[in-house]
C-alpha cells in the first residue's frame, strides 16, 4: 500500500470516528453481560441504553422503539418478513415492494419467497417511479394479506434521495407498512420518523463513524413487529435474542451523537463533493454523471469514464492511492455490472466509479484524488491519440 | 460500585483478553469493508481470513468451513432449521432433538416449529439420558424428514461435560446430524471436529476472552448446510450475509488462539475453582453443589445455599463486591428458578449460585470471595439461632 492513501469508499464503510473509537475502548473494559443482574451488568445496561437514545435521537424516536440488530443486513432480514404479530395476534403480509434499485438485503426480501417479492420500477434519473409504486399497490390483494413497502431513502451507489414522504403517502394510502432504508440517509440528510412517512427504519452504524457489526430498526410504534429472526434469551424485549453487543452499539450511540450533531456542516462535505466533480469534469470532460439529475445526499458521486471500464479504472485509481468502488456493491469481492445502473435503465453491462466521502475527507484526499486522476487521463488522451 | 470487586461471571461474559483488544485496536484502524476490492479492503479481508483460520484451529477444524455469525445465539438460529440444502439440493429436517438442560437459544429450538422440537431427557447428575435420546431417534419417522440432534457439550450453569463422542455415536447411528453446542467448552476442555462426533459446532467469542457480537459455525464439511438465516450479500459464501465485523471477528480469532494455547493450563483455573469449592464447604457445610458427580469443566461451580434464596445470596454477594449469577440464564435481567436444575429433577424453584472463573482470577477474587461469603454465612447463622 502506498504511504499516503486517499480513502473515498465511506458508503461501502466509514472510518470509525474518534468518538466512537473512545466509546468502544470504556465498553470493552465492561466484562459483563448487560442481561446480568450485578452491578457489573447493571453498568453495563446503562451503557447500553445510553447508545439506544442517541440512535433514537438521530431520527427522532423513542429508544423503546430501537431494536438493536447485528447490522442493517439482519434488521432487513428481520422487517421483511411475512409473519408479524400484532401484540400477540399474528399478521400476515403476502408481498414485499421493493425497489429494483435497492441493496440487495432489501432486493432479495428477507424471509419472504422470491414470488412474493415486487420490484418497483426506477427512473433513468435514479427516483423511483411513484406511479409504478401505486399501481403495484392498488393492485394488490388483501385478501391475501398486507403490502410491505421497503425502499432506500437514499441510494447507496448514485446517493440519490427518495420522494419519501411521497412513497409514504401512498404506501399509508394503500394501507401498506412501510419499511425505509435510511442506511445511507442517516447523517447526510435529517430523517425523521416522527413525520409518518416511514413505518420501521433501517440504519447501519459502520455507514456513519461507528464500527461494522451493528445496526438497528427503529420503530414509529412497537405494537406490530416482525416475528423474530432470531430467538432465545429474552435481549432486546424479545424481538431480538443473544447477548448485546455492548462495545459496538456504544460505538454506535457515539456515531449517532456525532452524525446528528453533524447534519449541520453536511454543506461542507457537499463543498468537497463538488469540488471532486469539477475535478472529474476538468481531466474527463465527456465524463457521465449519474442521479444528477435528482436531489443527491452530500457525500456521493457516480460517474463513469466513456470508453474505459469502471473495473479497471478503480484499479488504476488504487494503484495511485485512491481507494473508491466501482459502481456495484461487491459484497464477496467480485466487481461487476451495476444492477443500480441497470434498473436506471443503463444496460446490463453499466457500470460506473463511487467516490463517496464523509466529514473527514480534505484538502490531502482531494490533492491525491487529483493526481491520480489526472494521471488516468494522461493514460486515456495517450491511448486515444495512438488509437 | 466498591472499588475492589472481584468479577466471577465468566461463563456469561468472560473479561476481554489483552491480546483481543489489541488486535481490536488494529482492525479499527481499518476504514474498509473487507469486500471491498481496493487495497484497503483486501487488507481488512487478510485480517478476517487469519481469524477463521484462528478459529478453525482452536476446534482443529478447517479455516474453509467456519461461519462466521454475531454470536451463538444467531449460529444456533441458522442451524436449528427445518431447511438445509445439499449443493443445490433441499433437505429436510422433521425434529430438532435437544436436552433439557440446552441454552434457550439451542432449547427454543431455533426456526423449526414447536411441535417440532423433542427434549430429551437429563439425569440428576446433569448428563443427558442416553437411553432417551436412542428410544427417541429409534423412534424418529425418517419418511417425514430426518433428525437434526442438536446438544450442548458442556453445561453452562453446572458446568457438566456432556458424552459427545457416545451421543455421536448414537445420532449418527441413527442417521442423525449433530449440532454441539460448544459455546461453554471452548478453551475449557479440547472440542476436536475431526474427531467425528460433531458435524457443526457452535462457538461464541465472549465466552472464551474474545469480544461479545460474534460467534462461528464450524462444519465437518460444507455440502450439507443450513438456509441462509440472513440473506443479501455474498459474504461467508453466500452463507450469512452482512458487511462483516471486523474488530469483533479479529478479536475472536486472537482469543480463539489463546484459549487453545490455554488448555496446558487448565489445571490452574481448576486448581482456583477447588479452592472456591473448599471455602464455600468451610463457610456452609450443609452446601449443596450440583452437577459434582459428574465430569466438570474446570472453571464452574454450582451450589446451593439450604435455606436462602439464591437471589437473596447473589445480591449479598454483589453488595460485597462479587459478581456472581444466581442459575438461571437471566436473558432480561430478570432472576428466576433455573430450567437446568429442574431438567435436572431438582423442582421447579430449584436456584443456586454460579461462580464461572478464567485465568486471570487470581488471588484477589478468592479473597474478595472468601470475606463476602464469611459474611453471608455468619448473617445466616444469626438468623438460624435467633430462630
Amino acid at each position: 500500500m502506498a504511504a499516503r492513501r486517499a480513502y473515498l469508499d465511506h458508503n461501502a464503510s466509514a472510518p470509525l470516528l474518534e468518538e466512537a473509537r473512545a466509546a468502544m475502548l470504556d465498553a470493552l473494559s465492561v466484562a459483563a453481560n448487560p442481561s446480568s443482574v450485578h452491578s457489573e451488568g447493571r453498568a453495563a445496561r446503562r451503557m447500553l441504553e445510553e447508545a439506544r437514545a442517541s440512535v433514537a435521537a438521530l431520527v427522532n424516536g423513542k429508544p423503546q422503539h430501537v431494536v438493536f440488530t447485528s447490522g442493517a443486513t439482519e434488521a432487513a432480514a428481520t422487517l421483511l418478513s411475512p409473519h408479524w404479530t400484532m401484540g400477540r395476534a399474528p399478521l400476515a403480509f403476502s408481498r414485499v415492494y421493493v425497489s429494483a434499485a435497492d441493496h440487495p438485503c432489501v432486493l432479495k426480501g428477507g424471509r419472504f419467497s422470491p414470488e412474493a417479492v415486487v420490484e418497483i420500477r426506477v427512473a433513468p434519473n435514479g427516483l423511483v417511479d411513484l406511479d409504478d409504486l401505486k399501481a403495484r399497490l392498488d393492485a394488490h390483494d388483501t385478501s391475501a394479506g398486507l403490502a410491505l413497502v421497503a425502499i432506500h431513502a437514499v441510494n447507496n451507489e448514485t446517493g440519490v434521495i427518495q420522494p419519501v414522504e411521497e412513497i409514504g403517502r401512498i404506501a399509508h394510502a394503500s394501507g401498506a407498512v412501510v419499511v425505509l432504508d435510511a442506511v445511507q440517509a442517516a447523517g447526510r440528510i435529517p430523517v425523521d420518523i416522527s413525520k409518518g412517512y416511514a413505518d420501521y427504519l433501517i440504519l447501519s452504524s459502520h455507514k456513519i463513524g461507528g464500527p461494522k457489526g451493528v445496526g438497528a430498526i427503529v420503530s414509529a410504534a412497537d405494537l406490530m413487529m416482525p416475528v423474530p429472526l432470531i430467538v432465545g434469551g429474552g435481549q432486546e424485549k424479545g424481538h431480538r435474542a443473544g447477548t448485546e453487543n455492548l462495545a459496538a452499539i456504544v460505538g454506535f450511540g457515539a456515531a449517532a451523537r456525532c452524525a446528528l450533531a453533524g447534519l449541520d456542516r453536511i454543506e461542507n462535505v457537499a463543498t468537497m463533493r463538488d469540488r471532486i466533480e469539477e475535478l472529474v469534469v476538468a481531466h474527463v470532460p465527456d465524463a457521465v454523471f449519474f442521479g444528477r439529475a435528482a436531489e443527491r445526499v452530500a457525500n456521493t458521486s457516480f460517474f463513469s469514464i466513456p470508453g474505459m471500464k469502471a473495473e479497471t479504472v478503480q484499479i488504476a485509481f488504487d494503484l495511485a492511492g485512491v481507494a473508491l468502488s466501482s459502481g456495484s456493491a461487491c459484497s464477496s469481492g467480485r466487481v461487476g455490472p451495476s444492477h443500480v445502473l441497470q434498473a436506471m435503465g443503463f444496460g446490463e453491462d453499466a457500470s460506473a466509479l463511487r467516490v463517496s466521502i464523509g466529514p473527514s475527507t480534505g484538502e490531502e484526499e482531494i490533492g491525491l484524488f487529483a493526481d491520480a486522476l489526472a494521471g488516468i487521463a494522461r493514460r486515456r488522451k495517450g491511448k486515444a491519440e495512438a488509437a
